[in-house]
């Protein structure tokens, strides 16, 4: 029996797609050969990436409008660094929502002068910040649209002049927005879109190319650009599996569509949150609350062994929160189905009647 | 029926590695989940992670020694640049043997002077150059052990006392050598350990933290071994397989068994070239020939259709050169069997006669 997959990344991935995938690890297109095996030149792989990247761009809306989609490898820790040094001449401006941000802030100043323009440290990330100002001439702002650890996520986008820059690993393609207002969005697979080992890169090519530092070629985005993402042998498992899921995500409607299922089952779950006095939300304020990751803490803690027994016997997996938050983290990510939430809304309900 | 594939990389695979890889996409372990839908801290992958650093060591013979093994992301072209970002303070030798030490020359320069100790550009990187001298004191010496495209591979290495950094991915795992020799050796998997997608590093600890600049997370080897190579997501499937690789290998009996297969395969094929009247080797020291890849012509270029037709009925796959040198490229790699070998000389032996 297939668990229900509550993991924060690598996380769920639907099981159409991993049929085909474990297949084509036997023979890829009928080919008598390994889809692993296969020179990345060749014209099935070839066809693999171009599907992909074109998948990319078609699902966010931003096809002919001047973007590239990039499959490249290193994860979102490596465009921590690689932003900074396409993109950052002299200073740059970013949003401090928790880990990822820090980290991303933490490598950037390495390259120029860094403007914090807000933080939520001062109650450990519960919140998302909003009414700060962006200075002006900035050579960009740089946010985190979901924070996995902390379960908080940007609900509105703030308005600059900026190049917007945003790490979107943990909701690409789970929800609409104006992608078209981004200048430059990056996200590992390993959560909407794929297994970990590659990393989305979706940037408009004309703010490239005006930084005056030399760019080692693996971190250069215009080399890979140039390359149509074959720069260098890219990460055929990951970037085939990316494909398939990103066709998957079309064929059920797209991000219009998934949105809906996401809503659903993030209402689900919070409605029981907010119900079910053994529980509490971790995220101070509910506008702020994240569509793909609830934190949650039980009221009573001397229930933990109960509650953590009843969703095991369940099939529940992954449901243990980061180490810097604690409780709980109920990953929805779009391959979750909604019958898992609802399962993990009963077993919360049974251990009410347990209590 | 499976092909005979001699692909230069990605390249063939063990069969039973597959076969576990392709059964593992759809429930790794028995826990009714996927390899790839599992987070990277859980118990079940860490061990994996753990295996694949200890069997690349031991396979090495590099256990206990001082040195660390990691699996990174971004192929050896990211090691280009992170070699030089960690050891480059002033100055670093390099050979020149083709493409990759051309690239890895190129990225190193944005960090410190290069000298370039030798090359056989002279003769398209046809020959490996012997008799060059290294220059006392610089921060290290660099070269490629085997060189895919042109079919060359270094016999033996040069005596240095300077720290000794050598991109041994296209025959690494293939033939015994004294690796504690080696300070840095990488090795992109998708030759001889597993698919595209990781990068193994093995570096002697001793020689890090000497530069004087500030190392980005990502590219500090330092960080990857302080976090036990899980400083961020790793590329969880090609880890496993490549992890399930080295296994095979240790299996069968590690380096010295498979050194014996691999000059096998390469004597019964440079054999046929020399002896076969419409086949020219393209590298002109037979000593620098590589047990890897075998790069040859036809010596009447009419018979290319015929050839190529033969090829393929044979069920030959990954035959063709690469355009930087033409004519054809028979890589041979741990996995390819002796019996594909045969098959491809069947093939020029029925060309003979049919011509």
């Amino acid at each position: 029996m297939k668990k229900h997959n509550f993991s924060a990344g690598p996380c769920v991935l639907p099981q159409s797609v991993l049929q085909q995938a474990s297949q084509a690890v036997l023979n890829f297109n009928n080919l008598d050969l390994s889809l692993i095996e296969i020179s990345h030149r060749s014209t099935d792989f070839v066809a693999v990436m171009e599907k992909a990247r074109s998948l990319a761009l078609e699902l966010l809306g931003l096809q002919n409008k001047g973007y590239q989609a990039l499959f490249l490898q290193g994860g979102a820790s490596t465009q921590f660094l690689a932003v900074a040094y396409n993109l950052l001449e002299k200073k740059a401006a970013y949003l401090n929502t928790g880990t990822w941000s820090n980290k991303a802030i933490k490598e950037a100043k390495l390259f120029g002068e860094l403007i914090e323009v807000a933080s939520s440290k001062d109650h450990n990330f519960n919140y998302i910040p909003k009414n700060y100002s962006i200075p002006e001439k900035v050579d960009y702002f740089h946010c985190t649209s979901n924070n996995t650890i902390f379960g908080t996520q940007i609900k509105e986008f703030p308005s600059t002049n900026n190049v917007l820059v945003c790490d979107m690993s943990s909701d690409i393609f789970s929800r609409q927005l104006d992608f078209s207002k981004f200048d430059l969005i990056y996200a590992g697979a390993q959560k909407n879109m794929g297994p970990a080992g590659t990393t989305l890169v979706v940037v408009k090519e004309e703010i490239l190319g005006k930084v005056s530092r030399d760019i080692p070629s693996m971190l250069d985005y215009r080399v890979h650009i140039g390359k149509d993402s074959m720069f260098n042998t890219p990460a055929v498992f990951p970037v085939y599996v990316s494909m398939l899921t990103l066709q998957w995500l079309k064929d059920m409607g797209g991000i219009p569509e998934i949105e809906k299922v996401n809503n659903k089952k993030a209402e689900i779950l919070y409605n029981e949150i907010d119900r079910n006095p053994l529980f509490e939300g971790f995220v101070s304020n509910k506008e702020d609350r994240s569509a793909m990751n609830a934190t949650f803490n039980l009221t009573n803690n001397t229930l933990q062994k109960t509650f953590d027994n009843l969703w095991k016997e369940a099939g529940i997996n992954g449901l243990n929160g980061h180490r810097s938050v604690g409780g709980y983290r109920a990953s929805m990510y779009n391959a979750l189905p909604l019958e898992s939430v609802q399962v993990l809304v009963d077993v919360m309900q049974e251990l009410e009647k347990k209590a």
